[in-house]
């Protein structure tokens, strides 16, 4: 199979997530990278692009222009990728979208409710794929997680808690010169939620991946602890799902010790499971009145989506890149697949997904406002 | 040291706590049981007297007679452990404060906030010293946070996540003749609350123990999973603390693979510390930018309370027996004190701490009553 | 039941062990300490058992002493823990069992495999019972993997895995004053062997009673690092079982980071079981093909022997004190039923483990002395 | 910088470690994969080869002529992994090196210590580099373990416990058509070691990569515990290492549980180091008297090695395949600066270390033959 030619918006040199897509997009050997609109001039999105052997002049100053030539080049980019702060996300995915390149976008969707809904109307639109990136749903023990929910493993779900600490921003690191703090913590270009928008979306997400269920209604209580923060660094929200189920939801980035402590438990009737991404190529399983199990990534009692999702053996550790890199591979085969028309059933998140992302921020963020009442979603 | 001569009011042979109050009291060798009111008639307490190796005549039908008895003995009991369902605590306490005779209750304090206040202006009244038995605090790394917090080690805290998730009530275990299970979910017995009283409060003690916190208001969301259920059998609630810093607790008794998960974690703004109640003998602490240490048990950068806490080298786990002893230990020291007037400073857990309790499970039962709303404690 | 009256030689202010054993016997209220002979001068006796709370006329200054008069008593000891120096264990021993009073004596049972067989001699001549406080088999994980590899659960058992670092003795703190390192590292006190006897023997122990499997020859490389340590701190050791399993053992008092690091491995046919002293509520079973379980202390999946060497609940977790008092109090159920003359079934060690620690302890050093060449046993 | 041409010798579609290095070659971009001997027929190469994108007249049939043609063809490969079984190391690496075209080769380095020899010879004729992919030192946590070693951080080394246990062949697999075990345990196809050769190389390896310590000598018990295996399948030795340092090895395919267990401790007069594969996001480092720390990839506490090994933030965790593109991408900054001809100073295992690898394993099986007596490397 020919890899699906690739341009990038977003991902310049002082970027991190860029380079994340494009190992992610390469470890498989799905995708070639052949444009980017990689910085806010020409000049610099030339710099970035010669270090990562793109074309001088398939290195544009703005994603428009991008847009404009590669979709009437013969060779053009089949597929772009969006990897700017969120308030970008939303301009550049339609000037893509309405020409029919596909799009693969960094979570949340956009930086308001009102951009989200425009994005699901273009997506919905255009005969392009749009696929989010809520990559830890690209975990294979993730992917078994979901599956055992599915086939009632636990019985009816019950409780969930999802958590999602960090702690680089305990001190105020945006005034320090650090990029990826500036703009997290601006509210222009990154929303109306800090932390809950940066990882807490990653765990509301997760939590519905995982269980399947709907969110009715929520109490959140943002801080921002960091003196002159403008944004949330702490987020405590309570959840209540459809069908009776209850759920709290912890993110931070102000907890010393936590690095990326993404953490999803699941309780129902028969059953529990817990999973951590810092150690993702584990899932307990807790049948209720039975020892716990601890399933492996591809060992012993792996099912089928836990072994689609892996490439080597048990015990030889797969992490974040191949978990980021199984939704490229699976955006690969709905894009292959696209070409003839009929784009199969997949578990990729959807500009729905992305939606209901940033339902979840702006619920978060008016509840947190009315002194953490509660809030429909 | 001549052991202290102590009674028993409840922990007859079907009895739990009974038994572990037993061991606590007897491997540092500072108690002799002595007498008992262990059941519901004097026939029963006498049975259960008998395999406690108790004279026939020191074993009552009642704590009333066993209070008055004993009071008027030469060599009768100088303190009494009372643990029997929560609504027995507050008229059996008073019979034995009444009479000089000191007190070691069970958790929570009373089965009602009324009889709550009550019991405070009763050993307040009384000469003798009242201690409650919220064990978790005598474990060492519990002390050894405690310390590292009051000086400062993790600066001003802002985030607190405590839990006790357990999941023996996954199915309704009431309704099958396990006495344990009957009255925990019988709101004549236990009070208005259920997991939230049982174990909520255990985690609430805990935290405020470590970080010397003061609750302002909380928001509780309390359910009854299992169907017939009076009590809430899982607690969520977001807590806002004196000082600006939030909290989360969450106690479930219908999560399964959960034995008895209280685990506390604390941040500030220099540091974290994590502390697990099923491994006891070690703690986490996560200075901000450097690397995470694992204290232990008497070990490596153990300060004076994990030390005077621990009986054996590091290594050699101790475990809740022994933390349970160590209030037993303790409360020996300050019961011998208080026979020549100068009680000393102490960690235990007194007759305040057990209203404070009270005030929280109250509290959380009103917050939730208005479907979660924010009440002030 | 009356407790079993309990005299001590040994375990006077400095000691540690002695307090272990006062302890455990303790805990279930099985024993009553009425008699010692606990340093060695009657002086010292009296102030270590005033302490203790023991009548100064049952303080004496040698076991000698104490064992003529105790047995003269009416009310004299039943039993007698040796917790002393291991070249005192077999004179002391046997002027016990020579007057019919039971012997509880800590490891290894002699410094020389002469004394070994001397006192195995003397205990089959006695009636008295003697037990040996390997206690490490006390704890109820353990109880559950020697049921479990005895039902078959691992199937034709082929390799062993026993280790025991510390890292006390990393610096020559026998230099220093220290009475514990003084003894240990002393040939007349400890006999020939260093870590192998003051632990090694306690993993080779260890690795018998799970298994059940018989040693047959062994190849040992003892080291001494620490310079000017007259007894091994290291211990290689290559097994060679009957039946064709093979092992390796490694003890080492010199592994910076290891407090008490007990751990066993076991693999058979079938499937392996993994336990660490240091966490001992837990047992890794893990059945070929199968997904790993965690099997808990009295929690699901445990077996008879996990439930009756527990004292509470799941996920309470008992330590080392509560294994200890297993030992105890089984040896005081084998005591009292020698009242009666029927010694019931039981799994306490004995005199004949006794002798097999010190065979495998004296063909270790014989190993060594020809450069680690193999030895039978 | 323009991707090094990379040609393959093995890796056709029923091969296992071909797909990793093709990934590893592929996560960082440094390698385009162009040529194929990936079969033993034309025919099943060039069907392999299809699916990976190659040109159909750059799949040969055999490695020879792969070298021949590729040598004169003026886009030609200037690199080539060999990824078959042993015993084609040699022959293959051979024709390659002879032509000045650089091999990365997987481990062991050959099937016999007389081959090992002749390969070095014709590596240190060559003007090509030679690369053996003893992937394990590529993870990020061992190349800080490494550093901190040589710079003191343990003092002089005394004692290292390796292990790399497995369960795969804990049942004949190989008499039931699994390739993987078949050549595996074929004496002609692996060499003289089985398990031994196919991962106890890759356990001394690490240990020496992270200490810097030279074997002297070992004694080894090598067993076949399943029936009718022709080669070792569990692994046991005892090392000395030069200057004094002792150690244990082992390493088993028929260990129920154990996926990929290779674990490294090292223990010196200062302080502790411990790694597990498994968890290879973390090391703990145990100085001497101090708390323990858990260091962990790129997290607090990074070295340099450990930084310049990483790609992503702490907390994201990298895998095995990552560990295994740091080989590969050091390998392209070797081969790029050999275009030049300076060869800078890297950590690469190189053709000496396969032929240590080499002569252990024939240590190992040469004392196995002599009852594990003691031998000379």
């Amino acid at each position: 199979m020919k890899p699906i030619r690739l341009g990038m918006v977003g991902g310049g040199n002082d970027a991190f997530i860029g380079g994340v897509h494009r190992i992610a997009s390469r470890i498989d050997g799905s995708f070639e990278l052949v444009a980017g609109a990689l910085s806010s001039t020409e000049e610099k999105s030339k710099a970035s692009g010669e270090a990562l052997g793109l074309a001088p002049d398939r290195c544009y100053g703005s994603f428009t222009e991008m847009a404009k030539r590669e979709a009437r080049l013969k060779d053009g980019i089949e597929a772009v990728a969006i990897v700017t702060p969120n308030h970008v996300h939303f301009p550049a995915a339609r000037e893509f979208l309405k020409r029919g390149i596909h799009v693969i976008c960094d979570k949340p969707l956009t930086s308001t409710l009102a951009d989200a809904k425009k994005l699901v109307a273009a997506a919905e639109k255009s005969d392009a794929q749009f696929i989010l990136t809520h990559n830890y749903t690209g975990y294979p023990m993730v992917r078994q997680a979901r599956a055992m929910v599915a086939e009632g493993a636990l019985g009816k779900i019950r409780v969930v808690q999802a958590e999602y600490p960090q702690d680089w921003l305990t001190t105020p690191m945006e005034g320090e010169g650090l990029k990826q703090a500036e703009w997290r913590t601006d509210p222009a270009r990154s929303g109306a939620g800090g932390c809950v928008g940066d990882i807490g979306t990653h765990a509301y997400n997760l939590a519905g991946f995982v269980t399947g269920l709907t969110l009715e209604s929520l109490a959140a209580d943002l801080t921002s602890f960091v003196e002159g923060r403008q944004l949330d660094d702490n987020v405590h929200v309570m959840l209540r799902y459809a069908g009776g189920a209850k759920g709290m939801l912890w993110s931070s980035q102000v907890a010393p010790g936590n690095e990326n402590g993404l953490k999803l438990r699941v309780y129902g009737e028969k059953g529990g499971l817990e999973w951590s991404q810092e150690d993702p190529n584990y899932l307990w399983y807790t049948p209720f009145g039975e020892p716990k199990q601890l399933l492996t990534r591809n060992g012993a009692g792996a099912n089928a989506g836990n072994q689609a999702a892996s490439r080597i053996p048990p015990g030889h550790p797969e992490g974040y890149l191949e978990g980021f890199a199984n939704i490229y591979n699976e955006a690969a085969d709905v894009i292959t697949a696209a070409r003839t028309g009929a784009v199969p059933e997949h578990l990729l998140p959807t500009v729905h997904d992305g939606l209901d992302g940033v339902t979840f921020i702006d619920a978060c963020v008016r509840s947190s406002a009315r002194n953490a009442a509660w809030v429909k979603v």
